[in-house]
């Protein structure tokens, strides 16, 4: 990839964090893009607070990497056909995509992870495998990869993800100095995951 | 505190996480108010391509939490006499100052943490040493607190800080909780800081 095309879906109620953490991660790339998309497109507020102006879905051509966060908002649009099919068309669009929390849920609903191993925040995951039975859903996991599919755990775990993702994409050695240039406990290991237990 | 005027300071090139980790644990308080200020107003664009739209330093009044982030724009701020001044008005405006990262430099040449114990970003950690020799610093910490003053090490470092801010304010539970709710590896002990053997 030469210019890598960064496109980031928003929706009313996204979570803050499940958005920064990874462009923040992401933003060390050379030479990228960063576009952020809702599906109507004008101001979009997170929980937390932060508006961000926005593109509509259907201005977006072609994707190298689509971020999904998860957050409160979630859960009304999984039951929004129109955005799911959004969803969809963005997804089949990407060359990858990362989600995080039950931003994974948003993808879940539009078949694409059918028969494929997934993961998704732990508080909610009782809720999130009902959502979707046909997806794999690995309870314990900080992040887990099925081919160009990246899911995350909630909120934080999203940071680790897209570390993880630099490092299947480029180098461990690279994801390791963004990691301590973020003075971040990077856990490399995606298997490892100290929250499943909680919930 | 009722209502809590939390309010970030912008400027270019500050870096994104800086802003969005300590924004996504103040998120969690109830019944805030969240302003973003640069000292002209206008869009503000994050070293990561974030961008965001700011009120002008003049239009804030009383502050609750004032956050300064760090990031590559701050050094060329060091040395601008009026931005200084500006950032002097907000900080004697505020109940509590957080700073992340090389956002502590800014507060320092302001003087209001002289002959007071400060941390800052470890890489930088010489540079910011003498940017301002008036004040303790302290390499050996993931966060300090001076009174109302809050400063952290880099990046991530101002995640940890939000949390241990949100301890000694509420409670140590309610830090823990929203750590939880993040799925963020909190590390609530201040004094310990893996990263300063780095550099």
């Amino acid at each position: 990839m030469s210019l890598k095309r960064i496109v980031v879906v928003l929706y009313e109620n996204y979570e803050t964090l499940d958005v920064f953490g990874p462009v923040e991660v992401l933003g060390h790339l050379d030479n990228y893009q960063l576009e952020f998309v809702s599906f109507m497109g004008g101001i979009i507020k997170s929980t937390q607070k932060v508006e961000m102006v926005t593109k509509p879905f259907s201005e977006i051509e072609k994707i190298d990497i689509l971020l999904i966060p998860g957050g409160r908002g979630a859960e009304i649009l999984t039951s929004n056909v129109e955005f799911i099919e959004g969803i969809a068309l963005l997804a089949k669009k990407s060359e990858y995509i990362l989600t995080v929390c039950t931003g994974s849920v948003l993808l879940a609903k539009t078949g694409l992870l059918d028969n494929k191993k997934a993961t998704s925040n732990k508080m909610a995951f009782e809720w999130v495998c009902s959502q979707r039975e046909e997806v794999i859903w690995v309870k314990e996991a900080r992040w887990v990869r099925s081919g160009n599919y990246y899911t995350s755990s909630g909120v934080s775990a999203g940071i680790d993800m897209a570390l993880g993702f630099i490092s299947d994409l480029y180098s461990m050695s690279f994801a390791t100095y963004i990691a301590r240039d973020m003075e971040y406990s990077w856990n490399p290991d995606k298997t490892i995951d100290e929250f499943f237990k909680y919930y």
